[in-house]
Parts: structure tokens; C-alpha cells; sequence
């Protein structure tokens, strides 16, 4: 677990990590992953730091994930929710970063569900001059990294369990299905993914999925972004599917049709995983609607879905994140 | 704290509980007990495992009093409360235990106001073959095993501190006064206690004690089953009265009369005292509805009321419980 | 980080106060305030020890500062939160206090929207003669006592960041502005500023600000209380302002003019600083209204402002009180 040349001290988007940071972040997420088999899975890496989990959006399920990385580096963790908040006595959200900073915070994670907020803590705290980290833990429709990267994990773990490394990616066919529009986890993934050589193929109705993600990467990614409004061209031969969580608040938006439509035309299901490459697996970032992104049948195949294995990956890669920008602040 | 002989994987119901089983019980708590007079309340039994507690019905007198003897062990802990979960996004609840249980718990706490949650939620953990353990901490009117213990552990170890067992209540006449039919803790503490050898009194209105309870047990127990549509004949020579908690809910569904008339017929009073045995101890599994179970007077009377001790003796036998499921776990 | 002077053992109030307790407090807080200077900010001190935060009234900042100076302490910490507790049940709230007393809970951090609760539970917990202690977190608009140390902390240390002590208070001039009438913060800070030799001086409308402030403090202090229903006077060659928070329900109740009005007329600016000492201080218990209380320019002064330094303070400081208090139940 050597981080001799890690230097990023906040982990805000995917966009311009380099190829030696994802593989950087890979194997650090491996040997932690060891750790998590053993009997006691906890190591003193982070002990007396402080980790304080700002969720101004609630969700159990990634703030669990985190909380339980920070206890297993033996950090201590602090847990803000909005609601029960002074953000709801007129405190401007900076101001309830620097109270967390003032009491001795030494890494943020944080969401919010407008853009750019973890960038502008992350900012503040710059200018200010202080050590804190700030980890993106989903902004807006913006980005998702350690979603992104726990992906990537999980996948290139499937592949080479003992050196998962994004060469493993190369040429590699995914396909990122569902509402492309809204998702902080696809914009995040595309990064990923492309940067490491796959190609990913996006499919999804064409009011989730406007031309403009078909010039969504950079230029210079050995990876291509392909656009799809039908998702059979997708599905062909790919590799993985990721598959994304429908909000069922787009539909009142009259963005989709019914749910039951939805499943007919872009629902995961065994018949259509015929059209893929064999050995194709399927991700989702939970929770699932089940019926509606994948048939409650597929949902349950522990051969093709690899669900439980990204919540298991999350844990591993948010200790390996928590580590890389901890473990400097000696 | 020998547990050679603890075979038992999940905590779900008493009804199939064997005696060396709950001697077992008793005496590991007896233990712990004596570790929670100690001013260094902290055992490292747990050390790096992770206890989840997923209260889908919100309850934070046994949640804090599972959490406690948890950190007590030196496990980890996770809180889940229902409300603030993906529950309410459209999840199945077998979906969020996978969940946490891909994420590394241990051993999950759970309860959920339907019957058989837990159960469910075992089973496919078994099915699964994973090596978590469940703990059913209250599953809608059904049981609430840990209950069950800590009130048998209070009486046990009033009777003999150095060495409590179940033999002690051979012969001991027990009543149950109050909401009976809607009672997981009456359902947990019948089979606990006819187990034992006591013999167990129902007092309720007809319309809160069905018939039916008569056979609510196993016809092999040594300990009998008696129903009483009035209070007085229950409490005739009684060696310990466990009153229940009345749900407000119940007089709007035309169960009950007014809570004033409720504490005239059933409510528990120091001259009512005086039909039971001389040295009669009063049980509450809380928290009390003052005026109504029990007289304001007689619960803060200390030569009678055993409410604080079973807070306590919750979670010595919390604590004796995570230990036998959890220290098998190598 | 010697308390073998230390004899109190709740911390309900600052009324009685001694210039011993004082300086106790504030020099244990220097000690802390180096621990947590150090990259590992934890000491064993508490171990094994239970603090329960009982917040029957919400409060995210000041439950956060002392569940991390319970956890720098290396104290397991119970969280409740009215709303999600039994208090919904009828229990009383002194019932409530007896559960977390019989789970072995060894301090109790108490706030409430009333005052004198913290009082009666801890007279609860004398008469039944147990060694649990009782810190009050703030009781309705009655006292705050940790937020008087921390603020009498952080000007102290301002003054001789070595050795912080009361005595460097005498002559100081201190004017606390804004809603006297019904704050906590400024009835402790009133009592801790005036033993300390330091004349307070309170700015307010009339209807925030009652004669009978007059007369607060004892007249035996040393240091004097002066009132004044306009701003100028009181800030008049002032060595530290104390801002106090503005609730907004107050204009509902027409003690207020409108939010605009009042910062014209008590708002601190850079321009009203003028008026005081060159060196003068800023502080406020958080959260800020921007805008109301202080200009947001001035909230962002480095070179004025305290608010910061006083969010750490509280840890150090709460962490003194915990040390003081619980480290005796040897």
C-alpha cells in the first residue's frame, strides 16, 4: 500500500485523473480488500483523524459505505444530515463547512444536490490554507467519483483479482443504460471507463440522453463515447452493462413513459443479455427498482449480476480513498 | 463465558429455546454483569466486527441498549433507520439486508413492525450460505427474544445472583397483565417462563386475551398457561407481576375503554400489591405509561418496581447474545 | 492537567462559579487544545466510560463538539434525539434520564427547551445517590455554562495563549449585543465575565432588553453589568463584542422591527468597530445570520473575527469539562 507518489489532496471529479492514479487507487482498494477478509478487519491507519460525513442530500446507503471505511482505517467519524441542521437557521453551507473545519475535521465527505458544491468547500479550505480533504460524495447531476471508482474496481477485480489495473479495460465494450440526462454515477464512469481504453456505449430514450454526450470526453481518451436510443445496438457483444437507477420523479416531468413501457424497451432482462458477449456481467449502483431497470429474475443471478460485489468494492475503494488522502497529514 | 456448547446461528423466536440454552444465556450475562460494574466497561471480544442495526420501526430504548452492548464488545456499529433509508425508494427489504451485508456486517439487529422479517431475512441468509447472523430485536406482534431474556434474567438473577438459572422459577406463579393479545413481549416471555417451570398467569379484558392463548404453548412445557378476564384471581399469591405496555391506538379501535377506567380494572397499584405474594416484584418493559399500567407511586417504589434492573440487565444480555452468535465466528 | 482541586461534579450553571473552578477549566482546556494539536488527536483518559447526549432539543453544532470531545476522550457515546424517541410515548423526561442511568451511562449531556431540567435531573440522580454526572448542553433561555467557558476560553487565550486565566480579564471592557432577553449564552457569559473583573455592557431595544438585567449579577463581583438601549455607548473603547444569535421567530412576536432594521441599528460592521479598542475582537455563538447580527464582510474578517477559534475552543473546553467531571468515578 505505498502511496510514494499520490499527491491529489481532494477527490472532487473523475475528469482529469490519470491512468497511474486509477491504477494507484486499484491496488490500494486490494489490499484492503484482503484486510476485509480477515477476521478483524479494521487497521489504526487513520486513528485520532477525523472523518465527518456533510450529507446536505440524505442517503443511508452511501454514508453507511463511508462510515464504515472511516471506522475501519479507525478514524473517528461525525455524522451531519441536513434537516435536523443549522442549515435551517440561515448558515450559509461554507460557513457549516468551517465549523466542521474548526473543530478539527480532517477529511469531508460530502454531497449535495446541486453542482459544485464539494468544489467550492474544497476552494475555501484552499484559500484558506488549511489541510483538510474534501471527497465527493455525489453532487448534483455532476459527478460521483468513488461511485465511478468502486465500478471500476469491481470490474477490474472480475478480471485480475490479485493486480486489477485499467489496462484490463482496453477494447473493452460497455454499455451504460437508463438516464444518462440526470446521473452523476454515468458521468463519472464515462471518465473512468474511457480513460482506461474501454468503449462505452450509451443507450437510453432520446429525451434521457441529448446529442451533446456524444462529445462528453475529451478528445485524447483512448476510450469512445457512442450514443444509442435503442438499446439493442448497446447491448451487442458488450462486455458489462451498467444499468442506472430511473428516479421516478422524471416521469411527472413527462421525460419517460410509464414505468412498465420503460422496462419493455430499456429493462434489463435474460433474454436480452443473449445479445451480449458471454461472459457479460451487470452493475448497478443500487438501490434497484426491481421490475423496472432489471427483471427481479436477472437481479438475483449471481452469474451475471455483480451488485453485491460493488457494494462490497465500495467499502474497499472509500478506505483506499480515505487512505491515499489521509495518511499524508503527518 | 464458555460458549463450547452454543450451536445457535440466528436469534429469532424462544418457542423452540432449550433449557440448557437459556442457562447458557443467563450465565454468560451474569458474566457480563459483572464487567459492567467495572469502571472500564469494554471487553475487546468483537473487536473489528460490525453490527448493524436495521430498525425499520423506530425504537431508541433497544436500539441505544444494542448499540451499547455492541461498542461494550468493541464492535463497530451501523445504524439503519427506516425513513431516512432507500427503503423508501423503492427497495425490497431483503434487497437492503443484502446490501448490508455486502457491505461486511456481521450481524444484523433487526426489527420490523411485520411478523417474520427477521425470519425472512435469516433465511436467505442461509440460503445464501453466508456466515451472518441475525437477531430478531421485535417483529410486529410476534416475538422480541431479547425482551424475553432480560426479563427472564432479571428474575433469575434477583433469586440467585451468584448463579442464575432457569430452575429457580420451578413453581413460581407469574402474571401477565395488559395488552396480551397485541404483545411480542407476552408471546416471547410465555414461552420463556412455562419453559422454566413457572406457571403463567394472563390477566386482559376479553377483547385483549383471546381464547386461544390457552394453547399458546407446547403441551410439553412444565410450566401451564392460565387465562383471567380480571385482574384479582391472576394476582392471588404472586411471585412476580410483568405488566405490559397499552397502546394508545388500541382505544380508538374500540378495544379498550378510556385509559381511566383501563387503570381501575388492570392498572397496578400498591393495594393491589397486597394480593400477591409478600415479596412480589413489578416488571414494565417500558416505557411506562405513568397512571395507567402502574400507579406513579408504586413505580418509583423501589422495594417493588424491577423496571430499572431489567435496563440493565438488557444490555448485559444484549451483550451475552451479539457474544455466542458472534464469537463463533472465526 | 492536575484536578485534584476539582470537586463539582454536575456542571448545571455558571452562577456559582468560583475564580479556582475557572482557572481549573481554563488550563485544562490549554492542555487539550495541545492534544489536539498533535496528528493523533485522542487521549485514553475516558475509555470505557458512556456519555449520553440527550438533545430533547435539536442542535447539530453543539451535539457534534461533544460527541467529538467524548470521542477524543476515547468515551463511547449514545446519541438521542427527541422526535425519533419514547418521549413520544408519555414517558417523562426524568424516565427517560433513568433509562440511560441504567443502560450505565456515566455522564449526561443534557439540552432542553426548558429551563431547569438539567436541574432536575440531576437532583434525580443525587437522591437515588448514584455517581452519574449531569452536564448541562443549554436549558431553555436559562444558562449554557459550556459556552460561557468556551468563550471566556477563547478570549483568554487570546490574551496569553500559555497560560489562559480569569485575572486577565480585569478592566476589560465587554459589550454583548443583540437578543439579551432571551439568551442563554448571554445570562453565562454575564456570570462568567463579571467574577472574572470584566465589565459587561448590554446593547439592546428595550423590548430584548428588560431593567431588571440591572440587577443580574451577585453583588459581590467584581466586575459590573451596564445597559443600553442603543449600540454606540456599549462598543465606546470595547476590548471583545460579543454578538448574540437573532431568532427570527421574535419579529412574529413584534419584539423585533424587521431583520433590515435591526441590523441598521445593531448590526456590527467594520465601520462600528471603529468606535471600540484598536485591538477589539469579534465573537458569536454560531450559526450567523449574515447579514443580521454581522455583516458579511466582517464574518470574514480574519482580523476581527473569533468565530472560528471559538467552534475549537468548544472542543478543547468540552473535553475539560468530560475530563473534570468524569475522571473522578475512579
Amino acid at each position: 500500500m505505498s502511496n510514494n507518489t499520490w499527491s491529489r489532496h481532494h477527490i472532487l471529479s473523475l475528469a482529469d485523473f490519470t491512468t497511474d492514479e486509477y491504477d494507484t487507487v486499484l491496488q490500494t482498494a486490494a489490499s484492503f480488500q484482503e484486510v476485509l477478509s480477515r477476521r478483524t478487519k479494521k487497521v489504526p491507519t487513520l486513528q485520532g483523524q477525523v472523518v465527518a460525513n456533510l450529507f446536505f442530500e440524505s442517503s443511508t446507503r452511501t454514508r453507511s459505505s463511508f462510515e464504515l471505511a472511516a471506522k475501519r482505517l479507525s478514524a473517528d467519524t461525525l455524522n451531519f444530515a441536513s434537516g435536523t441542521s443549522s442549515m435551517t437557521k440561515g448558515e450559509t453551507i461554507l460557513d457549516t463547512a468551517k465549523t466542521y473545519l474548526a473543530m478539527g475535521t480532517d477529511i469531508m465527505v460530502i454531497r449535495h444536490r446541486e453542482a459544485g458544491v464539494p468544489h467550492a468547500i474544497a476552494q475555501e479550505m484552499d484559500r484558506l490554507g488549511v489541510r483538510v480533504s474534501v471527497l465527493n460524495a455525489g453532487d448534483g447531476q455532476h459527478e460521483h467519483p468513488s461511485q465511478g471508482l468502486l465500478d471500476l474496481f469491481t470490474i477490474c477485480s472480475l478480471l485480475d483479482p490479485d493486480l486489477p489495473r485499467v489496462e484490463l479495460l482496453k477494447e473493452k465494450k460497455i454499455a451504460i443504460v437508463g438516464d444518462i440526462l440526470h446521473s452523476r454515477v454515468a458521468r463519472s464512469n464515462i471518465w473512468s471507463l474511457t480513460a482506461s481504453g474501454a468503449d462505452v456505449h450509451l443507450a437510453a430514450p432520446p429525451t434521457l440522453l441529448p446529442k451533446l454526450f456524444a462529445d462528453y470526453c475529451c478528445e485524447n481518451t483512448p476510450g469512445k463515447v457512442f450514443l444509442h436510443w435503442e438499446l439493442e445496438p448497446a447491448l451487442q457483444d458488450a462486455d458489462f452493462v451498467m444499468t442506472l437507477r430511473l428516479q421516478k420523479e422524471r416521469m411527472t416531468a413527462h421525460l419517460l413513459p410509464s414505468l412498465r413501457e420503460y422496462h419493455q424497451m430499456f429493462g434489463m432482462t435474460h433474454s436480452r443479455l443473449q445479445l451480449c458477449h458471454p461472459n457479460v456481467k451487470l452493475l448497478h449502483p443500487g438501490p434497484v427498482n426491481r421490475g423496472v431497470e432489471i427483471s427481479s429474475e436477472l437481479m438475483d443471478d449471481p452469474e451475471f449480476s455483480l451488485i453485491q460485489a460493488q457494494v462490497s468494492s465500495g467499502v474497499a475503494v472509500r478506505m483506499a480513498l480515505l487512505y491515499l488522502i489521509g495518511s499524508g497529514k503527518a
